[in-house]
């Protein structure tokens, strides 16, 4: 069996740049910007009043002139171009937060050190400094300046940004189409009658979640009964379609009906792997399927099919895959566990977490990879590599979160 | 001025416990269930073959036979209604992982311990322990059990538990209509040709993303020329339309066209108050409209115009009391922070922060509450309280994210 390390390898022989396409900004958050973002103009553009108050010319105040009482000549509105200060000894603007400094000013007076009586204005406490409660233009950032890089993941936070410098679209990273296929003669759909014998699918919604998280919107899914004709019918036209990747979940082991690595094989799939040296996951099979009329590979995994295995595979191999083709920024992350870690076999374990109220990741004590209670609780996993058979609490693991939003 | 404790409590006053919506399980990520998720039936359901196989009763095996070599009488499907093993002193049952265990079977013997030759199956390596390889019945969860609890904010890892116990809708908390004007003449939409002294407006796309981080899709926005009719106009038709929460940027401070808290007042929204002793997000004002045809009152929020100080002020109080609208159940979370934070005023203070590769939070020092750069490169805020002066690096505060995923 190959390690998780091997597998990754095998991986990125079949991956390919992703094109990238344009998209509306508000439709842009989880996406991999497709290029630098420069800015088309200075941030502010423009020296901005911060406070309200008066706007004065701050040496001339100080140094020729011992006046504390001014004329107002005239207030700047926000949305006004600048107005000019007519005399700098014994004048002001008024000015409102967010409106240009008018030409001649550079120091703000709030109202709170003001008295103002009709158009005369009492200074009664002097600003401390030149330029106070002025927002510089070009403090935030130079015009032409790289404001967020090529393979930036837009964030809440990042995308007002993007709205400053004018992108009412924005060049991202094409996201590739994801098709989906349940195999099982015992599932049923959540909406209908279940038997005894019988379970309801869930991979469409966890999976479909996990993806939807990452931005991975690009998916359509389909149970299919254990029937040979029928997988490899549904398979071949998955193949010969417009999706990138195919995933199945199940039928990759070794029973009767496991039909998956034969069908993908005879379909002209090449297996690159199949099984891992990891619990859970060991199934995983992945192989790749280059039709001649096209030039992209098409990459097939085939997931195990209970749920932790297929999400912790899906997390770890076909997420960090589709993020590494859309040349995506982001740091691995690690994270403090809390609750001993302890795994004696030759396999690299990836050991489901929750977080804890202070930002670190409790160990969840699994009954085993069919445990859905344990999966429900749990906001990602860590990682023990196959070489270290112990990780007290307190130290630090490589950490996958499932991506869900953190209050 | 109030604190911001006091500000938190003056807004639970005029919160009410919202109501319920039936949606479906497809839409439900990120919402909070309005009723405790209890199981239809024990996970698994049956007894569950865990491993592709034969299954034997061990304790015959043992007990009565020394019999290595077994007929294999008949095949176990997933998806099939169980069969009986008729001979379980010399016979077996060939088993499919996800099968239903035959009935007088109770262990899996995988493939990889056997030899089989036609109908008979040789045993080279005996199971350990009776059960081995089955999933029993029940060992998830029982029948009639809570699953998930009314409150639980829906994630990726429990959708599928919604899905596994059948429901195709969920009952969940209603998510608010929000409304969003955002104020100001020097602003324009970022599809509009930008002239020197204008803005783009950025908070729809920021705020907006915030709020559907966290699952409040339920939005609207424009935005206002700082007139004072058409103002009062719009905030007029939105009072007296369906909105549960108005939120304003901008025009709550001391600027001569800051009209927001005297024509809410004009229409009579009552004021709770007016400034936080705070930074960033000082000028917050919080008031409540209470429509005499409605049984709801609206929440108006007055957010500072810049960037960070609207996010943070948004993150803090909005989405907080909706969270506790919502019955929402989720821990406070604390971070350890990377850096020294100083801070002498008497004001509680909101910094920025950024997730360092091992989970704790890189405090950003910002150049000011109108710097979109730092706003930018941040995944949230940490809370410093008033009394505290300094909180050196590597110790715990109070963390507020942005809601965004975290790879």
């Amino acid at each position: 069996m190959i390690t998780p390390e091997e597998a990754e390898s095998i991986i990125k022989l079949s991956e390919y740049v992703y094109s990238h396409e344009q998209i509306s900004l508000d439709a842009s958050l989880g996406r991999v910007i497709a290029e630098d973002i420069i800015s088309d103009r200075d941030g502010p553009p423009f020296d901005r009043v911060a406070m309200d108050g008066i706007a004065v010319d701050f040496d001339v105040l100080y140094d020729k002139s011992e006046k504390n009482v001014l004329d107002i000549e005239d207030i700047q509105y926000a949305g006004e171009r600048a107005k000019t200060l007519k005399n700098n000894i014994g004048g002001a603007i008024e000015v409102m937060t967010g409106a240009c400094m008018p030409i001649g000013t550079n120091t703000v007076i709030p109202y709170e050190d003001l008295s103002i009586v009709s158009k005369q204005v009492t200074i009664n406490t002097l600003p401390l400094s030149k330029g106070k409660n002025v927002h510089r233009q070009g403090t935030d950032f130079k015009n032409d300046e790289v404001l967020l890089k090529k393979g930036t993941i837009i964030s809440s936070a990042n995308i007002g940004l993007l709205a400053s410098v004018g992108k009412s679209t924005v060049d991202v990273k094409s996201s590739p189409k994801i098709c989906l296929f349940i195999t099982g003669s015992e599932l049923v759909n959540v909406n209908e009658t279940v038997q005894s014998h019988q379970i309801r699918a869930s991979h469409q919604y966890t999976l479909g979640s996990i993806l939807r998280a990452h931005a991975l919107n690009n998916f359509e899914y389909k149970i299919i009964q254990d029937d040979e004709n029928l997988l490899r019918s549904y398979i071949e036209e998955a193949l010969l379609g417009e999706f990138d990747i195919l995933l199945l979940t199940g039928a990759v082991s070794k029973g009767k009906k496991d039909f998956v690595p034969s069908i993908l094989e005879s379909l002209g799939v090449e297996e690159r792997f199949h099984k891992i040296a990891q619990r859970p996951g060991k199934p995983l099979y992945f192989g790749v399927f280059s039709n001649k009329k096209n030039v992209k590979n098409k990459m097939v995994f085939g997931l195990p099919g209970n749920p932790t295995s297929a999400a912790v595979c899906l997390r770890c191999y076909v997420i960090e895959s589709i993020l590494r083709a859309q040349e995506a920024l982001y740091p691995k992350q690690s994270i403090r566990i809390e609750g001993n870690l302890y795994f004696k076999r030759p396999l690299t374990l990836f050991n489901l977490v929750s977080y804890s109220e202070n930002n670190s990741a409790k160990i969840i004590h699994s009954s085993g990879s069919g445990d859905v209670i344990s999966l429900s609780k749990s906001d990602g996993f860590v990682e023990l590599p196959a070489n270290i058979n112990e990780s007290p609490s307190g130290t630090y693991l490589r950490f996958y979160s499932w991506g869900n939003k953190k209050l």
